[in-house]
Parts: C-alpha cells; sequence; structure tokens
C-alpha cells in the first residue's frame, strides 16, 4: 500500500490557525510525520504554529531543491512508495499554486499515488472573492517584467486581453517592488479601468480596495500602504 | 459606521464544517444576522449546517435577483449601510468566484464598505493544488460551449493558448454533460496533453486524476464515475 500525498496550506502571516485553517486541515498536518517543503526553516515555523505533536527533530522535512530533478522527485516520492503519508507545504498560503512542488505531484499521479488537497488560505482566491471584479473568468500571470518600457507594455496587453474576454487579471510583484508596481499600473491604464490592491490578505492589517485607475489617481495610497507587505493585483476593464 | 460585508464560503457537498471551513469563518458566520445569497433554500440548509445558534426565520436571507440590477444593489447593501454586518454566501464553494455577487462587492468598495474574504473551500483552487499542472499561470474559462463543432474548436484554441502560455487551463461544465465534455476531450487534444479530472472535492468520493490524454484513451472512466458529480477539468500542454 502506498501512503497519501497531502497538499498542506499553510499561513499568509501571522494568525492564529484557528482564522485560516479548518480543525480536520491541522489535524492531518500533525498526524504526519513526513513532509517536503520549499523552505525548511519556514517550514518547522509552520509546524510550530500548528501545534504539531511530535518534536520537530524527529520529523523528516526535506526541502525541494532548485532546480528540481527527476531523481530528486524519486527519492523525495519514496516514503510514499514505502506506505508513509507526506506532506507537501509551500512557505506561505496553497502549495502547487504560485508555487514550486508540482512536478511533484505530477509524478505522483504517474505512479497512481492518492493526492489529496486541504483546504486552507490562498491570498489569490481570496483577493479575487473580495475584489469585486470577474470571477466567471480569471487568469493568474505571476509576476510581470520587472522593467520599463517591458513592464507597461505587458500592462497594456493585459488590460487589452481582459476587455476582449471579459477576464480578470491576478498578478503579484515582489513586495519592495509593489510600489513600482502601483506606480506602472495607474500610469499605464486607462482611467476607467477597475484596479483591486489587497495586501496582508488574512492578517489584522488586511486591506482591500478595488477602485477606477482616475480614482486611484487622485487618492493614491501612502508608499507604507503596501510597499513592503505582500499584495495581490488584479485588473478588469470592461471596455 | 457603515458594518462590513463578510464574504462566506460554504461547503462543497456532504461534508461536517470542521472539514473545510476555519473555526473562524464559521463564528463570523454565525455572529450575522443579514445574509445576501445566491439560492434561499441552499442557504438556509447551509446556516442549519453551520450550526448557526438563531432560528432561520429570525434572520434576514435576501436571494440575489437574476438580472441583478442596480437599484437591486442598492437595496441588498442597505443592512450595510445602517450598520449591519451582511455576509455573502453561494451555493457552493466562494462567493463571486464562478458565481453571481461579484457585483454586489465591487459597489461596496464604491462605497467605501470594508469587504473581508473568509477562508472556506474553492473546487477550482483544491483542483489546482491537486492536479500537479502548472500553478504559476492559469486561467479559468467557466464553461465551454455545449455543442460541436464549436466545443472542440474552443478545446484546441485553449490547448495551444495552454502550450503557447505554459498556463494551466481550468473549466467546468453541468455535471449531466460531464461524459460529453470528456469525450470531446480526448477526441479533440494531442495525445501528450495533459488532462486532469477532479471530482467531488472535499467529499468521502473525492477523485483526482491527471493522465495524458493517450493514457485516459486506455484507462477510459466508467461512466458513473463523474457523470452527474461536480467535476472540475484543467487542461495543461507542455507543447
Amino acid at each position: 500500500m502506498t501512503g497519501t500525498l497531502y497538499l498542506l496550506p499553510t499561513r499568509l502571516g501571522a494568525s492564529a490557525w484557528q482564522l485560516v485553517l479548518p480543525a480536520e486541515s491541522r489535524e492531518i498536518a500533525c498526524r504526519l510525520r513526513h513532509f517536503v517543503v520549499e523552505n525548511a526553516k519556514t517550514a518547522r515555523a509552520s509546524l510550530k504554529w500548528l501545534e504539531h505533536p511530535v518534536a520537530l527533530r524527529e520529523l523528516v522535512i526535506e526541502q525541494l531543491p532548485e532546480p528540481l530533478k527527476p531523481v530528486d522527485i524519486e527519492r523525495l516520492l519514496a516514503p510514499l512508495q514505502a506506505g508513509n503519508d507526506l506532506g507537501l507545504m509551500s512557505e506561505a498560503g496553497c502549495p502547487g499554486v504560485a508555487d514550486p512542488g508540482a512536478l511533484l505531484v505530477r509524478r505522483a499521479h504517474e505512479l497512481d499515488i492518492a493526492v489529496r488537497p486541504l483546504v486552507g488560505p490562498s491570498s489569490l482566491l481570496l483577493a479575487l472573492m473580495a475584489s469585486g471584479l470577474d470571477g466567471q473568468r480569471f487568469a493568474f500571470h505571476g509576476y510581470l517584467p520587472q522593467r520599463e518600457p517591458e513592464r507597461s507594455k505587458r500592462i497594456v496587453e493585459l488590460e487589452k486581453e481582459s476587455r476582449q474576454k471579459r477576464q480578470t487579471q491576478l498578478f503579484i510583484e515582489t513586495p519592495y517592488r509593489n510600489q513600482a508596481l502601483f506606480d506602472a499600473l495607474t500610469s499605464a491604464c486607462e482611467a476607467e479601468t477597475l484596479l483591486c490592491v489587497a495586501t496582508d490578505l488574512t492578517l489584522a492589517s488586511e486591506t482591500i480596495a478595488t477602485r477606477r485607475i482616475t480614482d486611484w489617481r487622485q487618492r493614491r495610497p501612502a508608499s507604507a500602504d503596501f510597499s513592503r507587505r505582500p499584495t495581490v493585483f488584479l485588473l478588469f476593464s470592461a471596455g
């Protein structure tokens, strides 16, 4: 009998687990002894936060190597083949979503290993719900180019695609570049395009606002509002 | 003081709330007296499932009219303006994601009403995590055309776009048409394209499998496997 590969979401920041995880997701995490994680240090902190009942030194915590080679994947999945359950965990949010680890899951399917995703926080999903933008069609694009003019060119492309497909566009940025991305968005987009800025989701400092570009230009947030805080940007052009 | 608009996820099927909702999401739902819901009957069943402490007849449960006119939106948001908190709830999963209700949230932002999304189950997000397909870039397309040749034409377009953008494509179908969609996918797609079929997420009957089209052709699921069960389809072509 092979084990089950559990996909374990974790916190997005400092909040009690009762705020962001169902009791079942936490209980399953606490039963596991084998973990594959994006970052070992963050994972140990997450397991403490979950009040995992076993001493951390007695748990097997393997970090995903970068790049992830086929030989690594076989090694990391070995506990499953030996009949143990295994938990895959990211630094924050849901494993495999805007995150590494998907190749491990893909290989598990090839090996007919059961894969079970657990409910937990995803900044992308929470931002989409809270934005009020179209949730019937949406796309996540990861990071935009860092430099100009490539960044503004890409923003205009995404705005045009949003209008043509009636699709909400989601993207993220490294927190210290949030302000620069915001400035590029308010410069490059049309006045009536809707922009949602969703910061510190699930935290006490959470802020979410959706405004027309023309309104953002007149009510520019202070730099401190999101310049070093995890933020999801969402754009929708009704055309 | 205006109230807060809470976005309340609900169950995807028959499972205890402890499996799919953080204690905090349930507690907030239990403190609310005003709800706007996709379907009043389903919402009452959801509130019973959550063990809401107040008798259902004492709660204000308003159903989202279809179509949703501006005058309806103002009326539905009135409790917030009067200082009451309000919960928005879909038939299943997360409000505003592949669901109505987004326009209500959009108007709340215009009125500077605080919007707070709560953590809960989303079949799209769970399917994406569990598929092992690329989570760095993905798009949800809603429903594909029902008829041929439009449906197969659209499938081929999505496959091509997946290859060009390295983007995972998500879509859904009315459950009784799942089999027909599956057949169209295995006919229209290329042999090496990856297809994930994720059924009954979070339920005891949950099944999730990712295979190459050529493998699906040789291991066709029985019709009963998903023909009338909620299913998310995900497609990825590495090209």
